[in-house]
């Protein structure tokens, strides 16, 4: 055989040339190709005190309000698009990704999720029929979470501008009084938990893309939170110091985000993360670290070590926590750095997604 | 010459038939099928109090919120998606675009908008410096109107799934107290104003895709429109009923909107209406009433008669207000009606945009 690539032909180059000047599918990764495009192109011009704490909801003080407001008043204001692909996948549609995803985000400031928009971007052609099981899929999301839709726009374009349907929702959110959760709040002792088995979503929208290869029979996690963050708000309330969930991206690109806004080392350890089998054998099979799928309803808390076993009680009374479990702590050093212990005791740096692994996750 | 129709070729139907079942780009339009869809699809799922209002923005009031607030805090809450084609166009882009659309949204309650979310949904393989054009357009046009952007979303989708960039904005803003302004409070004997000429952003956009047939200088109007509504309110604050800006449908719409939901009936007259000549020659070429081209800085005020003059003379001291006129009045009957006097005294009936005209406008 030739050494010779045989898929060169003629001028066309074997090794993809890096685009540095155009969006590529890793820029939506959530991964390090996000935030890079946010901190060199999206912060710089934008910044300003809210957006910069790169929190998961930006967070404004009744006093920013109004005069007359006290800052025990705050409120979390949070936003994102939905383009999943396909629109149903085993467990859920983007109908209900598009309110938990909002929901979610708003209820990992401590704050309980009130008031969501619903903004539709429909590709002409689509089937009204569709368009009717999303939209019932969002109102009974929205129940469950207890937000209501107030305010919404619907644009159309034209066949091949779009895929289907594309859903933005934004939302707002009463933060509880007393809590004070951030990305920035880990601290050196407090423990990690994880509120359930990890890569279900990621997994079940391959499988529904018909990518796996094989059949399983994971659903996807797509579930509000903001009960079982109120759950365990009510018994822990001061001692939860980061909320987070790990959607695209992955638990290895949130842990990482953490040790980066607090500026301390996360250890987990590799025995002690929930990943169920076929999640595991499909990610085996498919090259890929569950370390990076995505989930829809999972939560990272981390917590004071004094409320750790409180905490998991409360989740595991939860509907979405009841698989919650303890997979690892906070160190001081190495600062902002995510660690994972192994089977065998070593030690391996767990860095942020690089590239892109799954587009159109979420 | 054969009076059969040359383009008939074998089955196919000379006559497109209507698709009750898919989405067409008049369900766009802002017009009657946007109106019917959400009536038929959006609402019957999803209504609730604040939704049912049908106004540019949700309202909340502060008990709502929070038990210890009282309902003189109040917010509105707005949500706009922008996918107006080309990007940038005479007089503005869709950066400065999706900044005014939520600001003025939020500014048609009466309110002083305060924080923006961003989402953007990318098309792979978009130039960054492309990109990096509509977030600087995006900054000075947040700063112009005062607003501050605190969070934001980045999706990536494959090439061809989009087109370009789709941007959405949320946002919310407090209602300055004792304001009390919807469309559903228009009353017998107001008088109806517009902020200045009509038509200009639609037949900009037309002629940066080149679909004119001929050149213009007709600038986009497209600005934040929330100083010049505080300047309304410092002169007319418990006078101004109704503030609408029209937008995707035109005037026509806007006014229909407001007919119906304050169920009174809208009289204006042909010659007050402000048209600069070179839009009013580009719609007799194409065909098109003025009275359906969309606005992106331009406000409907329907104040009370007596402070008509002075909500004028405030109008045209703010810069996006020099050229404010009155053009018509509110009137008992016909109920859910807008007439149009003509330049030969008669009156026609001004219909909501019945299809689509302008696709893509914003």
């Amino acid at each position: 055989m030739s050494n010779q690539n045989p898929t060169i032909q003629g001028a066309v180059c074997p090794v993809p040339l890096a685009h540095k000047d155009k969006i590529v599918m890793g820029h939506g990764s959530g991964g390090k190709m996000t935030h890079d495009l946010i901190a060199q192109t999206f912060l710089p011009p934008l910044d300003n005190r809210i957006l910069h704490a790169g929190d998961d909801a930006g967070v404004v003080a009744g006093s920013e309000l109004a005069q007359n407001l006290s800052d025990s008043f705050r409120l979390a204001v949070s936003t994102d698009s939905h383009v999943v692909s396909p629109l149903f996948f085993p467990g859920g549609d983007i109908g209900r990704l598009a309110i938990c995803g909002t929901v979610n985000d708003i209820a990992m400031m401590g704050a309980k999720p009130m008031y969501l928009t619903a903004g539709f971007i429909l590709e002409e052609g689509l089937d009204l029929e569709i368009l009717e099981r999303i939209v019932a899929s969002m109102k009974s999301s929205a129940d469950e979470a207890g937000v209501k839709i107030i305010a919404g726009d619907t644009k159309v374009v034209q066949k091949g501008s779009a895929d289907d349907i594309f859903i933005n929702t934004s939302g707002i959110g009463v933060i509880f009084p007393g809590v004070n959760i951030s990305g920035a709040n880990a601290q050196p002792g407090d423990v990690v938990i994880i509120s359930g088995y990890i890569g279900d979503h990621g997994i079940a929208v391959l499988e529904a893309r018909g990518e796996l290869g094989f059949t399983s029979n994971i659903m996807s996690d797509v579930a509000p939170l903001n009960h079982l963050v109120e759950a365990l708000l009510h018994v822990a309330e001061h001692q939860v110091h980061v909320l987070r969930d790990p959607t695209r991206g992955g638990l290895g690109t949130t842990l990482n985000e953490i040790a980066l806004q607090s500026q301390i080392c996360i250890e987990i350890e590799d025995e002690l993360l929930p990943i169920r089998p076929e999640v595991s054998a499909a990610c085996e099979m498919l090259g890929f670290d569950p370390l990076y799928i995505a989930n829809e309803g999972k939560l990272i808390a981390i917590v004071n070590q004094s409320v750790a076993s409180d905490a998991l009680e409360a989740m595991h009374n939860s509907p979405y926590g009841k698989n919650a479990v303890i997979i690892g702590k906070v160190k001081e050093a190495p600062p902002k750095r995510v660690l994972l212990k192994t089977r065998y005791g070593t030690r391996r740096v767990v860095e942020m997604l690089a590239g892109e692994m799954l587009p159109r996750i979420c």
